[in-house]
């Protein structure tokens, strides 16, 4: 059974922090998505060595990907613009799942795990994209952080 | 255990499918995400009425939901661009996780359901980033298409 | 004295209004921005025919104004995307201000007066750069619609 | 009366001024905007806690400004794009009008008032959005340049 | 021997042509880009199968092609926004030089040449970025318009 | 005749090349590209002072090419993004060829080559736009590097 949770939001404005306090360092991030799909389509799909009619499914996912980490500030409203170092978007099949890994780092005053986030998150959604004409049982099922390092905490996350 | 499939992609160019011959029906699509908070972080964003530092992290997300759903065709290589009817992002707490409902409607000769995945997904992604400063234990658990209407084939999520 | 009203928001989620059952008509909108400059800086453009160091002063901002109005779906968070049938953007000269009338049309569901304002907008903020290596003294003095027709009700501003 | 002055412009190409010899310090920008409401509208919005059927006007409005000002060097033509350290938008109202101030900082070699007049100005149109289905009366009154520091001349704007 | 052409510009505002009393047909444009490699350069790329340490660099630049018909009326000032019906960029090698092909389909007003032209320049430009590293004497030898059909006069371009 | 090489991509993901050791020094790049008319076309534009019912060809052209030039980043998939110190596009009669130099400067781990590059052919495609009522037998007939200081390996462009 669910509960719902009464809302009241107010008080604070919303803002972009200020950061001008804080110290310019390396900085890396890396998150992950998984793309879940019905059995068949994957077998589908690795059968044909994941080329559909609108082209090569992972290479698209890919680009998109590191496009993607690019326009992080311009969808998130209250995210730093900031200059990259390097990205980069790998994904492999694990059994029936697409395992996108995007790793990104920077040199500034914030943390890039936004656009590590959004990388893979955009990543994932060009492959729904590219093979939604197969089926819409399609989970993106997890979109999570696995690390972030170079600020004032680090990150690594701990899985079973 | 893991099996890692062999990826070779070759053959097909990439493209946006030609829909000339398509023709134009009002459609909708509704696409959901859920954000997994860990348990004091979500109890103390309920205390807080949802407001961090950053401001009222819902009503953000929500604004950044549509324009996510605007930014679609631009983020995702091969999706068309088209005009829209309407959209709406809902957001309710069950728990603890933020449901996230994207609703997108056009009428035009493709779906939408690439628009709403992206606004759910979008406003995910604020979410995270409006409450980063508290944990990075948060997970964007699902994103999925719950219904699409008005093509060729609808769809209709059916869950247990 | 200035009174300070409290804001107290809340209730309905933000949304992009859905127009499917809106009829497609002829849409036109124009609106109009000023510029006031210091007299002094005014004469100063005058006598260099509007071109500073950066270049023609009101021809780049005619161009930034026809831009902005393309930019406005992705400006104004619930406003729609729309087509457009054509736009135009003239600055003239009255006294110290340039005025600068833009005028759009569409063939839509809805009307186009945010393109309009935001046209004006971004062409005033465009002069503005361009001079501002002269005097921070100029003011952005008047956006406002002056007309629009096409939509449920027209509207036609009658000034003194 | 008015006088209309002819426009001959020639001579300068446009050009982003190169600032390389120019040193990296950190800068402030204050800008505002006011839209002032008809006085029944300014009633009717307040006592509806500023919320229309297109959601919370206010909020909506900061967010926008946020956005807009990350987008400044997109929309005007040759202003340089650079890094932010931050962001802040606030509306308050005063009588009939809607005050808009937005503050801006960076580290860099050019000032940010083009950022914060942006931010006012995209927010002050996303209020006009969110409340014209109540009037087409309200007017953009004034943007400007409140104060500026950290580059070769600070500014400070003094009013009576 | 060179003469150089005075450039008197005055006279006419720039506008996006109205192009209200325009019939909406189907259209379809043709663009063709070339780019021609250094001999070796070109030898050692199809040895490679066109992968560079930055990727699949054909791939990349048919992908960028889509993204960039997509951008057109973002990029050149006094273009249409339009909806599209397909996409397809293509390309091939013809001794040491890589062709584009990009050939753009919608249903609408204006033509959509300027879509597969810039289309077509994308690709290219992706081409010489994946190289670059390669060679700096690869040059983008030709963008033109091969064909055109569906709006006032046709074109198809005759060649030796 | 014409030889088809067959192309088989694979192998190595596109990435964003890490530049975290790369040094910052100040970069410079110089780019071309021209624009070939048809005799009698470049007599009328010439005749007309480069005028023509969409505005001042030239000045369109400039400003779209420093557009172009803040665009690279989104246009180019696996381009940096970064600040810029300047930019200008110059744009001369050839014969009946506009010619257009456009020069970019910035500070940063990457060149700026790319960017000189796509605003030089960002301006090629505007000035085709402007004409191309005229005549569609225009084209952009080189676009090349002609320099590049200020990275690991400078280069000057020798031309016969």
């Amino acid at each position: 059974m669910k509960t719902l949770t009464h809302v009241d939001e107010r008080g604070e404005d919303p803002r972009m922090v200020d950061v001008s306090g804080k110290t310019v360092t390396d900085r890396t991030a890396h998150a992950q998505a998984r793309v879940l799909f019905p059995r068949d389509i994957a077998q589908t799909l690795s059968d044909a060595g994941f080329m559909t009619k609108k082209g090569a499914v992972l290479t698209v996912a890919q680009i998109a990907g590191v496009m993607g980490v690019k326009a992080t500030s311009q969808l998130i409203p209250l995210c730093h613009p900031l200059s990259l170092n390097g990205c980069r978007v790998e994904i492999t099949m694990e059994g029936d799942e697409a395992v996108i890994d995007c790793r990104v780092s920077c040199q500034g005053k914030t943390g890039v795990e936004m656009e590590a986030l959004t990388g893979a998150s955009v990543a994932a959604l060009t492959i729904y994209d590219m093979c939604k004409a197969l089926s819409h049982d399609m989970v993106i099922r997890e979109v999570k952080l696995m690390g972030k390092a170079g600020g004032k905490r680090d990150f690594l996350r701990i899985e079973a």
